[in-house]
């Protein structure tokens, strides 16, 4: 756990890389997750004998690249938790992003400093990486604009992994103007789908939630209704009839019988043959891996086929699900509930975010705040593809 | 460029792991390319240096662990192409593994080992990666059934990228029945998805084919005709208009566009700090891509992704393409043609090949014969996630 210090900056390493090209994003600056290569900076994935065992990039990733040629200038690389491996922020070696709009709360991880650049104004827009709710979680906390792509939309080449058949490159930003341009730079406009034009408030993912986040519900709806979407109310079992039985709790245990073998695939041999120091958290998530049963992941694999087909198939045709993108608001820093079963901050956050992550769809937070001025994110899930229909309704509504 | 000494045997690692749970693959044995990690032993990447900085797997790549938990064992790795990026088979280092049905010509690449493998009987099917072709040209000229699923559907955790836009997973088989019960593993039955009932058979793509490869389309149209699938002839123009002057020779410039790129960015820091000894063509390969624009990454990807909506939803229920899967007959060993520009053996395979890899489409190589008994492939690209419909319609046909 990170000690009771200060919140440090989270940007970190200052390399100013100048545009490649002009291009719709002339004048804006970004920030990149330490996951994400940098030419000539070693990409060191929040984790000091991660960066003294890798090479310095020699390229940056595909996706720098692309908001290079877009006109936009790179400021530098951002605070990450240790491997992507957590949901929290609290790294153990490089300190606890601050928090701008709650200083004393952490900003939420794994792209902990890219949200927190983004929400203190050091940069307009960065980018994270999401695989559990890395992009989705940190952008609720810090109250900002945060899109998990559809899985694939954009490259990967370059970037870490950590569990490939979940993770996702995506995007903060603080103004629904910025999220847009960025959003054109790598989504085409879907020419002959549909605008969105209904959201379904899915009610199992509502009742995750405490009160203090069901609270900004209305202010959500009355935001959706003035974009123009129709707002109506689904059941989970509405969505995939024919599973009896099947809740949030066990998407989350579909979820992780596929991400946690997929973690120990990809990072086993590192860790094995290095043995770095790793943070107490992080020590103990891969702790939970490594001795996590493998045997679930076939069938977990069938079941999440099902879930992915019967959202998409829902979800097509400008169809959005609404929800709460954390079951609470940002928890006190040093104060963390890191238990990953029970009900606890944690499980119940990976309810909300296997729904996207299982089924590949994407997700974008929008920011709200609850009574007393504190971040509460409700998100949109969206329809295959759909990432661009969800940029532009968010500057339609906010 | 490799030495015109006798083919070397596919299966160049023999490490026997039992099944770790009996299943629907119990009796069959199977082999693993080698940028697939098999626990305790060096994912080499078939190049001698790469195993040599590289710590070997403490896990199973998660495909492996699907097979193993579903009775099959396995008997050890095979040779591939120096990190996949080939799609010949003669490898530097390690030697040309032979290609049962002629042996005087190249296996194909980059999965070059595993397809000589289960063309020789030593395996009942293997593992591959496909990016650019690299199971589908090697099943084509070893004259086996060679499955590039939809990208995604198999996990990549605990495999070697090479561009991740492209990257899959699959496998080769001999027998149609085989292959089922392997796709039976991965994919779930499509409850309410049509079957195949109709195949388009792409005529440019014909086009592009010498005369010995279109000889085979005949008596491809009367299996098609036999599992009852209606044949029809469709142009590039019916599935793509309103993008006049759209040929196979500009989806390949998108696919390279996108692909190069991807590659530099995957492999640039390990090649520059290391400096490893690579054979001729990879070297040059490599090259290539150092030297390669990156500039047309961003057009590029926006073409693919309306290649890739307009391609999935004309092949959404129960449609498939029907492309030969080379343009020509297996080369020979020693006589490759590597040039990768104008229109050569490589350029007119990436024609071919691109299609699927744009889309992100499955797509199945089926053997047949020449009339002198040269393998020569003919491919069924289907719609998104109907790759267990792609292996149940080969039962039903040979």
């Amino acid at each position: 756990m990170n000690s009771p210090s200060d919140p440090v900056d989270g940007l970190f390493i200052r390399h100013g890389v100048a545009p490649l090209a002009p291009g719709p994003l002339d004048g804006l600056t970004f920030a990149v997750k330490d996951l994400i290569d940098l030419e000539s900076t070693v990409t060191g994935c929040g984790n000091p004998t991660w960066a003294e065992t890798h090479p310095p990039a020699a390229a940056n990733a595909i996706v720098v690249e692309q908001l290079l040629r877009s006109g936009a200038r790179c400021v530098g690389k951002t605070i990450a938790d240790e491997l992507a491996f957590s949901l929290v922020g609290e790294n153990h070696f490089y300190g606890t992003p601050r928090n701008p709009l709650a200083p004393d709360r952490v900003p939420g991880g794994s792209s902990s400093g890219s949200a927190s650049a983004v929400a203190a104004g050091d940069v307009d827009f960065s980018l994270g990486t999401d695989t559990a709710g890395s992009i989705r979680v940190p952008a609720a906390n810090c109250g900002i604009f945060g899109l998990r792509p559809t899985w694939g939309a954009i490259s990967t080449a370059g970037v870490q992994p950590l569990a490939p058949s979940f993770d996702v490159v995506g995007f903060f930003a603080r103004d629904a103007a910025v999220l847009r341009q960025v959003a054109r730079v790598f989504f085409p406009p879907q020419s002959g789908v549909p605008p969105l034009r209904r959201v379904l408030m899915l009610e199992q993912a509502w009742e995750i939630a405490d009160p203090v986040i069901c609270a900004v519900r209305g202010a959500a709806e009355d935001c959706f209704a003035r974009a123009g979407l129709e707002v109506k109310s689904v059941n989970l079992d509405q969505l995939v009839s024919g599973e009896p039985g099947e809740d949030l709790f066990t998407w989350k245990t579909i979820f992780c019988g596929m991400q946690w073998p997929e973690i120990w695939s990809t990072h086993s041999a590192w860790l094995k043959a290095v043995a770095p120091p790793l943070g107490p958290e992080i020590a103990r998530n891969f702790e939970n891996v490594k001795n996590a049963g493998r045997s679930e992941y076939l069938a977990s694999a069938m079941r999440r086929a099902g879930i992915r087909s019967r959202l998409s198939a829902i979800l097509a045709g400008g169809v959005a699900l609404g929800i709460p993108t954390t079951p609470s608001v940002a928890p006190l820093r040093g104060q963390v509930d890191y238990d990953r079963s029970g009900t606890g901050y944690l499980p119940r956050t990976i309810c909300l975010t296997a729904i996207a992550s299982l089924s590949g769809l994407p997700q974008l937070n929008l920011p709200f705040l609850t009574a007393s001025g504190l971040p509460a994110g409700v998100s949109l899930v969206g329809g295959l593809h759909d990432d661009l229909a969800l940029a532009e309704i968010a500057s339609a509504m906010l």
